[in-house]
């Protein structure tokens, strides 16, 4: 769940970060402050939800493919002590960024850094024991090409896990059809993108198109209200509304809606983080091996 | 999760099945046998899911408030031996419906049948233990009041679950607009009627207006894809869309739809019952207590 929106790095100037080989304008994730300062909230509140049940053995070689500002990769590296960890991104500006972040926690993972095109790795046949993928496939104009491409480097009973959310997934109390539009128009932009917000529901024919066995899919259900204030704040409100507000330029350049509609759209949104709102969403977690030959 | 739908005996004449005093035409469920086998198949492919965790101790004074044709009593009747289960309805059709099915299964629980109004239910203060209200408040044209009324017979101090559903979470793969638009109809022709297939948002601002304590809510999620296929068969295709196939005639009656669009509605949501097609629904389970004076 990163956005599809132009974030800036505050001096107006909007930086790529493309996560492939193709040219996807307004594709920029994690760039600036604030934007590292929103995956960050959103990796704390949603790691012990989406991370559960994943931890690799040390000694063990993971790929992780799109990498991004490294906001997995803390967790990975803090719940895999001694695994070797290859994170991979198309942007050096992110790795520079996943660089800090994790020289600022201790870990007992190696992490090595590479910048990478994860449509095509850049690694012998089956270098790997296991893949993560989280928050990526998203992103991509041909998902089930990058899962098959990334099964070449998976030894064979190696495993993937594949994280991927679903704004189809978002439903809120008090309802509005204006707080609907904005979420909406987000899926608009990045599917004009060339990726896909509503690929969650799609990770299990993806990853049994790509040629993967023992494809296991569960939901990974975010639920907050007024009894949950951490959940709000964290996910609600910094993770999710903070993500469609980010992409407000872009909506009305692309005259997708108006300045007053999109306003009365995001506060809208807002009311469902306040005493006696409700918000859903629900994120899909993948595992699934490399069959043997 | 019932369905708002004119149901039949199978003759051609609709009987209707009131969960509450006021008359809501079109309101009847459980009724045929089909309707009746609908029914138990989703009490018992949801079963584990939704009643995973209520059981009521031996002794203990249970009120289930609109039982409809006992799908629920079953279960609670089987997980809460010794427990004094009282299981009201509006509808003496539905009673008796009910009272055969729980007479055809050992369980160790009492169950005391009553017709009556659970808006108004005719019992003294502090009658209860318990209250056990399991897909009704979407039923209801003031769930907030049925709540505070309910309150008013259980004792200080005793709890109350809730669980209901929310078709607002229902999406798949593939989509299909002709697809959301049939669940679309389904729930404008239960908001005609007066209730609100979108309730389980509600759910906690619903119970913490009412007046309960420690109200703890949280989703239910059903995820079934081609790896699950008896959640496929018993959710997907023989709860979610008979549901929705139900309410046909309704739909083409208040002429929301033509039987061309309402038939690739129904054809397309089948599609996501087969081989590559996926299905998302979220349940929520509210729990709480009536607080001591």
């Amino acid at each position: 769940m990163r956005t599809a929106a132009t974030a800036t790095d505050g001096t107006g100037a909007p930086e790529s970060r493309h996560r492939t080989a193709s040219h996807n304008p307004g594709y920029v994730h994690g760039y600036s402050d604030r934007e590292t300062r929103r995956l960050t909230d959103q990796a704390e509140t949603l790691a012990a939800l989406l991370h559960a049940g994943t931890a690799y053995p040390a000694g063990s070689r993971v790929l992780e493919a799109g990498c991004g500002v490294g906001a997995q990769t803390a967790h990975l590296a803090a719940s895999s002590p001694g695994a070797h960890i290859t994170a991979i991104d198309v942007s050096a500006a992110s790795l520079a960024r996943a660089r800090e972040r994790l020289a600022a926690r201790p870990h007992a993972a190696t992490v090595h850094w590479q910048q990478a095109d994860l449509t095509d790795p850049p690694y012998p046949d089956a270098s790997f024991d296991h893949l993560f993928v989280c928050f990526v496939l998203e992103h991509l104009p041909d998902p089930a090409r990058a899962l098959a491409g990334l099964r070449r480097v998976l030894r064979p009973g190696g495993s993937i896990t594949v994280i991927e959310g679903d704004h189809g997934s978002a439903f809120f109390h008090p309802d509005s059809a204006h707080a609907r539009a904005a979420v909406g128009h987000q899926v608009r932009l990045q599917a004009a993108a060339g990726g896909n917000a509503l690929l969650g529901r799609e990770v299990q024919p993806l990853l049994a198109a790509a040629g993967y066995a023992d494809v296991t899919v569960r939901p990974r259900t975010v639920y907050a209200d007024a009894t949950r204030p951490g959940l709000v704040d964290g996910f609600t409100r910094n993770t999710f509304i903070a993500m469609i507000a980010s992409v407000r330029d872009d909506a009305l350049a692309a005259g997708l809606t108006t300045k007053a509609e999109w306003d009365r759209g995001i506060r809208d949104l807002r009311r469902t983080a306040e005493e006696g709102g409700t918000f859903h969403y629900t994120f899909f977690k993948g595992t699934a091996v490399n069959p043997l030959e």
